[in-house]
């Protein structure tokens, strides 16, 4: 009884407190939202009498598209997908009279650039490897370290996997760099990367592997609201992220992990892959440092005609690139999705390799410069690592 | 040209892609909001030229209360505080024709239950303590420990501070303590542990100190979101969190820290606090376990009178009292605001330690059981710990 009492005397005090409480509003019993059906189909709902016109978006919808929801009973608006939606992570949002929000119902967001948007995974396939399972997770780290090259301390997001705390074994280290308008969260939050690595080393698919993700935007300490100078809002185009000085400087983030984790401190042990921005840099510092990574991820990748200035690093390429192929890497790996406004520039880069004879793995998937991809280079690239 | 050329083209694939992407909607330049202005009022604004009514609530506005917005040019609505806000951490949310919504222009949110809202800060006095700042940080890690009292592995959010990498000393350990709703994310998110740790360890104001953040729901893995099970939205009343078992399992948490972190295994190097059943669990965990917390903070916290059941944990709590007070704790600091619904309770338990002898220390605040209380309550008490 009293247990009761406190309980709701809690609760009662909380839905009262003005910041933290939609409840607060007196609105009845909250909607559930997105709802997976057991044929997989999935409705959203959301509870807005007021509204003209409510419609949802994204990528469970169809790419580009928007959908109108229909008013039921009560202002609680609705929509079902008219067919089962394939195993996947999906994101949405909806469009009340014009105005985007999120979905009240549903807590779970990730945001991509300043945008954020609600989730949701369809298990029974491809989505549990972006689920949470019961398997051994790892740990995820937020750690800063000096950067003797921009002269302040910088923030990355490193992965150990289940068991290292508990041996005192040496692993590989995958460097996983993010793309423009991204930073040290953007593998973490859009890219799934902690339950990819942790569903495909429990699967025995991918090795245990130490992850590390690092900003890759040089003029930022840290992620947006985690940088000192206040909560200044996320932005796409920062300075210095293609100039060549994050490429020249990225052995001081290898140092820092060699020396701080019990990692292999060689060729061998170290990959290297990103996406867009992220594949561009890997390209540049696996030729820059030709004898540092024995594993390369491109995916959807910037190439070496979007090299622009002076840096050593983005000079004499072709050069380099017979250095780096001199001994070859055992894994170059290049990805990207065919409608990708990257693909031309991919086939070109293709050709260079080709006609030098510098072999390479390629993969080609649907769709374009998106995180469902990125997700799915992420998953098939870390199961031809460190075997 | 050419870089340019790039950084327009992603970009403009970017905002075409259909989830991620506000500006998909086709509006013009986005708003800035907040603004902070240089008065320390606060200028809030939305885009909403289809609303009839908008407003705005949080503890920025004042408690329980909700403000009208006013339409300008081109739909935006705007609303700026009567007053200069003193120095704060502040939450929002807006109010559409009923429906509260998040500002699309700030990314920066916390979750608090089920419930999100955006937050800003007013630097300039206290807000500091709660900012980034130009200080060396500590890392955070999310760590999984197999738990033998409930038979799964479980997550805890652990803090180590800036030089705890590159040192060989031992640290004494603050074990930190959610409330109901709350998870092993709460402290950082909401209660801004990670930036009041690095700030007054800085400052000198606080030791360097590991603090630990346990999940005290010992029916969930861990937050929501990052459980298996799917993506079950958060609960604000979960069984088994007032039972003893959480307390009486205490040690095995303790046991891990001590093994996998450089500690101080003994008393006078352990503090324990939390805020409401987080300060709860404190009492009966530093009760219990009379031997083991040199500190013991209880935030807004239920009090024995609240014990239900007949854990062991919760037998003979005057016996287990005189046991802990017969070697007391250097520290058994109890906070509490003025008009919190707990605080006759804490009333009644601080005379019955006046009445037996046992000392602590007091400290009241104005307002009730709010987590603006609950930063305050751990930027004091840190201060009191390991010294």
């Amino acid at each position: 009884m009293k247990l009761k009492f406190f309980i709701l005397s809690t609760l009662s005090v909380i839905l009262a407190s003005p910041c933290f409480s939609q409840e607060a509003l007196g609105s009845s019993a909250p909607v559930l939202s997105p709802i997976i059906n057991p044929d997989k189909t999935v409705t959203f709902k959301l509870k807005a009498p007021k509204a003209v016109k409510v419609q949802i978006m994204g990528d469970c919808i169809a790419d580009g598209q928007v959908a109108d929801m229909s008013e039921g009973d009560g202002g609680v608006w609705s929509y079902t997908t008219p067919k089962s939606l394939p195993s996947e992570l999906y994101s949405y949002s909806f469009i009340v009279d014009g105005l985007k929000i999120n979905d009240p119902s549903n807590v779970f967001q990730v945001r991509d650039v300043a945008n954020l948007s609600n989730f949701f995974i369809v298990t029974g396939g491809r989505g549990d490897v972006y689920a949470v399972n019961d398997v051994p997770h790892g740990t995820l780290s937020k750690v800063w370290y000096d950067s003797p090259s921009f002269g302040f301390s910088r923030r990355m997001s490193i992965y150990t996997p289940a068991g290292y705390e508990n041996s005192k074994k040496r692993y590989p280290v995958l460097y996983l760099l993010h793309g423009m308008g991204g930073d040290e969260e953007a593998w973490i939050t859009l890219g799934r990367a902690v339950q990819i690595l942790d569903n495909l080393i429990a699967k025995g698919d991918a090795e245990p592997m130490i992850v590390v993700m690092p900003n890759g935007n040089v003029s930022q300490q840290a992620a947006p609201g985690e940088a000192s100078g206040g909560l200044a809002q996320p932005d796409f185009n920062l300075p210095k992220t293609m100039d060549g000085g994050y490429e020249a400087s990225f052995l001081e983030i290898v140092d820092y992990v060699d020396k701080h984790y019990r990692t292999i401190k060689s060729k061998r042990g170290r990959a290297i892959a990103g996406l867009s921005m992220g594949g561009f840099h890997s390209m540049n510092i696996s030729r820059y440092y030709h004898d540092k990574f024995d594993y390369v991820g491109l995916f959807s990748a910037a190439t070496t005609e979007h090299v622009r200035g002076d840096s050593p690093v983005y000079t004499d390429i072709e050069g380099l690139l017979a250095r780096q192929f001199s001994t070859p890497p055992t894994l170059y790996w290049i990805a990207i999705g065919k409608t990708d406004f990257l693909y031309d520039a991919n086939v070109r880069y293709r050709n260079l390799l080709k006609q030098k004879g510098y072999e390479y793995e390629y993969f080609e998937s649907e769709d374009g410069h998106i995180w469902r991809n990125w997700r799915v280079y992420l998953s098939e690239f870390i199961t031809k690592l460190f075997r």
